[in-house]
């Protein structure tokens, strides 16, 4: 039996991101998070299969708010602006959560095991993505190149964010990238 | 001391094929890959760091064989047009190979752990592509983007040829993905 812990998620993820940052992510045991977070190590795998996944649990999330977006746009919205508008609306969300995301960005580039998870998470999202336009009607190669070109962008834009000195916020980088994209597809 | 084996690198990528397709990739030993090759298992180490390593040999050949014609493209040429170009090269090196690139991609195609390894060596080839660019006064964000739309076109060019029935090759396919994603980008 277990009782219910008030935003054990949240708190798991605080902790972790924490401690990887305080003490490294190999040297960071499960056993610590769940006692930095006040919970347990059984808690813990209610939520996350390892410590790994800590980081990339919220990718169920981002893809489900992609795939609406795009699923929602009008008839007559092209796809790449389908797309677009559905990479804002994700960019919105990391730039509220800018700190934490930034933070998890140090732990990842640290790692080449988790930029490779990241990678894979990338692609799924490309996937999934161009699902969803061919549910809309959209004929191959169009969906796969519309959905990788927009991962494009995103990885991109979201590159200069956590690099960014200027501070230019996200959903600006993502269309100032879409701009370029066109740009440097156009030839120029 | 060890003797010289010819084409002793040839021989143990044709017979791990030839395993894997027989037998798949988890019922297949590095000492059942040297002894059909007629080599020892020592050789096989010489060559390879591992039984997944031998599908993905390649890949610093191919790397090489980018980089090298986007750095010696024109100085006029615009950038898409220099890494389509690489690209084109490459196509046409996998067509050559055709019936090994598709035994190959079905042994990849039915494990995720090697599609994950394949897409982390796309990840690295537009990384390398990147680098080509900038060092060729190509400025970033253009230069990520270019890269990065590079290699999403070469992906979906080689899902459709590895899938295609009409026989299109490669390096046609490369091209018309090309210029569906300068169609998709335009909002067409």
């Amino acid at each position: 039996m277990s009782r219910w812990e008030p935003n054990a998620r949240g708190r798991l993820e605080q902790a972790a991101l924490d401690l990887y940052g305080e003490r490294g992510f190999e040297q960071t045991t499960v056993a610590e998070i769940a006692q930095r977070a006040g919970l347990t190590e059984r808690t813990f795998f209610r939520y996350f299969a390892d410590k790994r996944e800590v980081l990339f649990s919220g990718a169920g999330t981002l893809q489900e708010m992609l795939v609406n977006t795009v699923a929602s746009a009008p008839d007559s919205a092209a796809p790449i602006d389908a797309v677009a508008a559905a990479l804002e609306a994700a960019g919105t969300l990391f730039q509220e959560r800018r700190e934490y995301s930034l933070r998890r960005q140090s732990v990842i580039a640290a790692h080449a095991e988790l930029e490779e998870r990241e990678l894979i998470k990338l692609a799924s999202l490309a996937s999934a993505l161009a699902d969803t336009l061919r549910r809309r009607g959209v004929k191959d190669p169009a969906a796969s190149l519309t959905a990788e070109a927009g991962i494009a962008v995103f990885k991109v834009a979201f590159e200069r964010w956590v690099d960014e000195t200027n501070q230019r916020d996200l959903p600006q980088l993502i269309r100032e990238s879409l701009d370029e994209l066109k740009a440097v597809t156009a030839g120029k």
